[in-house]
């Protein structure tokens, strides 16, 4: 009922979004260095558009007023002092709910962790904190992380602001959403297979994942460890940009000379997935204005990709997960439990061969990426489906919506490079996402392309 | 019948062995540089005891006499002319068939590869004809190297000099065997759970398996290769030390202080599996004359220690040929492939937490070997039982013979450290074995505890 009523109130006042609704980090920025605007004031921006639209999209599990006001204080009294930590100073952002924020609930989305009060912070946190930024709640998360829906978790699902009766995406769903709907400018996720990106296209705002191993996993809940990373949502790709240098640890700023966008690969998404014709299309065309060179290209052994990536993600998150099976089965979501049975009996030789794969499959893209400056797909081979859904048509083919949602992003956690996702306009109401990727240390290619990407017209 | 007409002879002549019996690498060495024998020489000596043994023993799949004697003419003449390439120059050694050797043929004693001739020379194989020692053929593995009892291999079983209707030990059950009977003075093996320490401990000879990772396994087939290592077999300590310095790339004499030995960790080995009280009491007493320090230590989690291994090394195995089994199932031997099928069940999950397990336990492990310059315990907890035994008593308990024998050695391979195997005297008419451990760098001290362990007698 009460997705109705926001349907309704959507369709009758469609530009109804968040405090933050088309600004970005380095605007608001400026606003705050030049006394329009206080860390108190945007906190205060946060949470009344958290009240106003949060009952309808779940984007929050946990909302702290008074801890975030207490942290703008000080991050305004610092900024009064001369104290500046740089563009995230006095910057509200949310927190994915498997991620440890000191003094907050951490449920993991899930009723294992229903009482979890984390008594530290993620270093990724900690790092946020140390450049100022002003953590508001934590957001919702698929149970455990383990499902790119965002739909299943002890505390309800997240929503798309496009549509509430539709998925966010995830398993960063609340983040994307809290994001798309003008709650937060800045958002951290996790991801896996694709729980950063995947939401980012289905709730159109941008979203990143570093090449693996870059930005600390201390105090993030594990779902498969070799192919975790921490990642942040954003409503474009600069902010992405502007976070992820704060959570790697490397100067507010590149140095070095500007970058020389050549070649960019285009990875033809049928040889992954069915894909949408006009998000296919959509994608494509979004590279027109970035004025470099593209080509076809073919992922290696995209055939196989996604056996690797299951057989590998299956044996860690079980070895995560067998101990809580074990002893309270009941305390999970029933599909999730589901699934943990389905990864239990990935044979021990098949995770064994997969890591090999992966080795030789790493150094064939190494190969790939050193004849362009980037690779370009589509994010997801669909727009968001109905909450729930879990099979669907894509050009009129019956699929899972799982292995549909997981089949672009996947192949680059096997791969462990860095990805970026970006909206290049929407398919009906729906947004849809352009996936850049390049190779470690190359991130500044990514943000080059996506600054030029055209946005389908919006 | 060959055999009882073997036991027969060596009852009426048990001083039978062969020409290398008695005599270490350093005395044959010098003898060599006197002119009092050659290189050629010892090849002949080599040839005639395999002639003379050989066909009671199984210790070799591969005899290569005119292969042998080329390079033994090269070594000769190299001497002659004043080209000296170390210790190991002019030694006639045994290579285990599952190391390639360039133009002999590498069965991996499976039928699999019964036409299978090397085209290349594995790393450890360059090395030793690098240093001059003189290959004179391939030794009798447990097929694909997978069982420690040397009595299944497409060739036929090797069999123990001391009881030939008793097991050599194995997999390198061939290269023991040469070196027990002084067919040759040193020989190669592959140590992936005691491989090398088991058969040399059941046939009363000198078995050495690097650190982890030392001795590069290029050309070697390999079982499990996190745990699999290269090793040395020879009749005494100090022969194991000079192949090693050369197998390992390290100058033939070691540099720095000589070896200050205090304190020797005692491991209880009832904590790890049933323990024959005549060699807990052999490999025990043996330490006397060491004149260090003796402690009683446990190792970490010794109870789920077999587990550990287990998960590791079947699924790596069945990675390496679940192909083989698909497509060619029928040439394993049937015992083999019974253990393949059933590593094949290894859960993925089982394997990840293994890999975690053993990362935390080599931590603890390091920990431990802080306190202590060498661990000490027997390296099987029985004697070599008899040929195609499976299950056997040990102080009237029934066991089986697999878990039995892998149970002192294959901690150690989890741990990744280096350990040797000395004779300490007989149970009966047949050899016991001390295994020393020591950590990664300090090998001297293990070379140091050998010098001046008792031999029970002998």
């Amino acid at each position: 009922m009460e997705t109705e009523r926001y349907v309704q109130a959507r369709q009758a006042q469609p530009g109804r979004t968040g405090y933050f609704a088309g600004r970005t980090v380095a605007d608001f920025g400026r606003a705050m260095r030049t006394g329009t605007v206080t860390a108190v004031g945007a906190v205060e921006g946060a949470l009344a558009s958290i009240a106003e639209l949060d009952a309808d999209l779940g984007a929050f599990v946990t909302v702290a007023p008074e801890y975030a006001l207490a942290a703008a204080r000080r991050a305004d009294a610092e900024l009064a002092a001369g104290v500046d930590r740089g563009p995230l100073h006095g910057i509200p952002v949310g927190i994915k709910d498997i991620i440890e924020v000191e003094g907050l609930p951490t449920t993991m989305g899930s009723a294992h962790f229903a009482d979890h009060v984390s008594t530290v912070d993620a270093e990724c946190v900690r790092r946020l904190r140390t450049a100022g930024a002003v953590i508001v709640g934590k957001t919702t998360t698929h149970e455990f992380a383990y499902g790119p829906f965002g739909d299943r978790s002890a505390n309800g699902p997240s929503r798309n602001p496009h549509d509430p009766a539709r998925m966010s995406g995830g398993s960063s769903g609340g983040s994307a959403v809290a994001v798309a709907a003008g709650m937060v400018p800045v958002a951290l996720g996790t991801d896996t297979g694709g729980s950063v990106r995947i939401p980012a296209a289905l709730c159109g705002v941008a979203g990143f994942k570093p090449a693996h191993g870059v930005i600390p996993v201390d105090g993030v809940f594990p779902l498969a460890p070799t192919l975790d990373d921490v990642g942040v949502l954003a409503r474009t790709a600069d902010d992405c940009r502007v976070a992820y240098r704060v959570l790697a640890d490397l100067p507010a700023e590149p140095g070095g000379p500007g970058v020389d966008l050549r070649r960019i690969g285009w990875v033809r998404p049928d040889a992954l997935f069915e894909t949408d014709h006009d998000i296919e299309r959509l994608a494509r065309a979004a590279l027109s204005p970035v004025g470099a060179e593209v080509e076809e290209v073919e992922l290696p052994e995209a055939a196989g990709m996604s056996e690797t990536y299951f057989a590998i993600q299956g044996s860690e998150a079980y070895a995560e997960h067998a101990d809580r099976v074990a002893a309270d089965a009941a305390l999970f979501d029933p599909e999730v439990l589901d699934r943990l049975k389905l990864a239990a009996e990935t044979a021990g030789w098949r995770y064994v061969r997969a890591l090999r794969d992966r080795g030789r499959l790493q150094n064939e893209m190494s190969a790939l990426l050193s004849r362009y400056d980037v690779l370009a797909l589509p994010t997801t081979p669909l727009v968001a489906p109905p909450l729930g859904a879990r099979t669907t048509e894509i050009n009129g083919t019956a699929v899972g919506v799982r292995p549909a949602m997981l089949s672009m992003t996947s192949p680059f956690n096997v791969f462990g490079l860095p990805a970026l996702s970006v909206p290049v306009g929407m398919v009906g109401s729906l947004p849809a996402g352009l996936q850049l990727v390049t190779s470690p240390g190359r991130e500044d290619f990514l943000f080059a392309v996506a600054e030029k990407v055209s946005a389908g017209g919006h």
